[in-house]
């Protein structure tokens, strides 16, 4: 399980492969099981492919283009304290990663940058609590990335800085 | 893999068991192997126990007492872009709490409240840059808690909402 964390690496090429639908159900899954604060649970998720994603990836050009499929994590402003569905998000997307790189897939964490989120709303008729946070392209890796530890000693300290 | 993400709980009664060095250094390794925004790993990283520990507790009040150590998650403002480092702290974060759970241990994810900061930054003498963020206490579980899967198919929208 620890090398799974220690080896998933941001994946931006992808095949043409499909990726099986109980595949994305487990992924889906293991984002819902993320903890979160005073567990809200402020999260829904929009799965993007075909006409549809190519439309999102004309919009978030942040996000690179190539995977069959995808996941849209959005913030629900109804059950979050103040901002802290940005960190239920943020957990969601972490276990989408994990789970996905469990699978042998490949992903990559992109924002939907603010500018971004109104035009990603109307394509996708959300409803205005419904805010636009991380989209993570799934597909079958086409390279394999070099996952060399980020360990950092220095960043470590003992009862005081 | 997926079954531990699937199990993680929040574990908030622990033993007076301490915790194994090796297994901190590993959990740290997890934390720093997380993805954050254009990889700026905007994160620091306090180790508490003992008096310090003791200390930080009575000003978090929201984090459970009883476990021997745990890890101050803290935000680097000097590398993170704007707010960002709270979506990278978050993905350490949750590694953190993973990796507890791989190893048998458990934790749970607390926050450090915007009026706790400053004290807390008092306490471990933080220089001005460095956010106080999340606390993991960490040690082994005095309860199992129940990991109900929270799957929600009602939360999953494909295409449209």
């Amino acid at each position: 399980m620890i090398s799974i964390i220690n080896t998933r690496r941001s994946v931006r090429k992808f095949t043409s492969d499909t990726v099986p639908e109980g595949d994305i159900r487990e992924i889906l899954e293991a984002a819902m099981n993320a903890p979160s604060a005073m567990n809200e649970q402020a999260w829904q998720f929009i799965v993007l492919s075909g006409a549809v994603l190519d439309q999102f990836l004309a919009i978030n050009r942040n996000t690179p283009k190539g995977a069959p499929i995808g996941i849209l994590v959005c913030g629900d402003r109804r059950t979050s304290r103040d901002d802290y569905y940005v960190q239920d998000c943020s957990a969601a997307t972490q276990n989408i990663l994990l789970a996905v790189h469990a699978k042998g897939l490949g992903s990559v964490w992109t924002t939907v940058f603010p500018d971004a989120r109104k035009p990603v709303a109307q394509l996708l008729q959300l409803p205005d609590h419904v805010v636009p946070f991380s989209f993570t392209p799934i597909g079958l890796p086409a390279t394999v990335p070099n996952a060399k530890s980020r360990y950092d000693g220095g960043k470590i300290h003992y009862n005081k800085w």
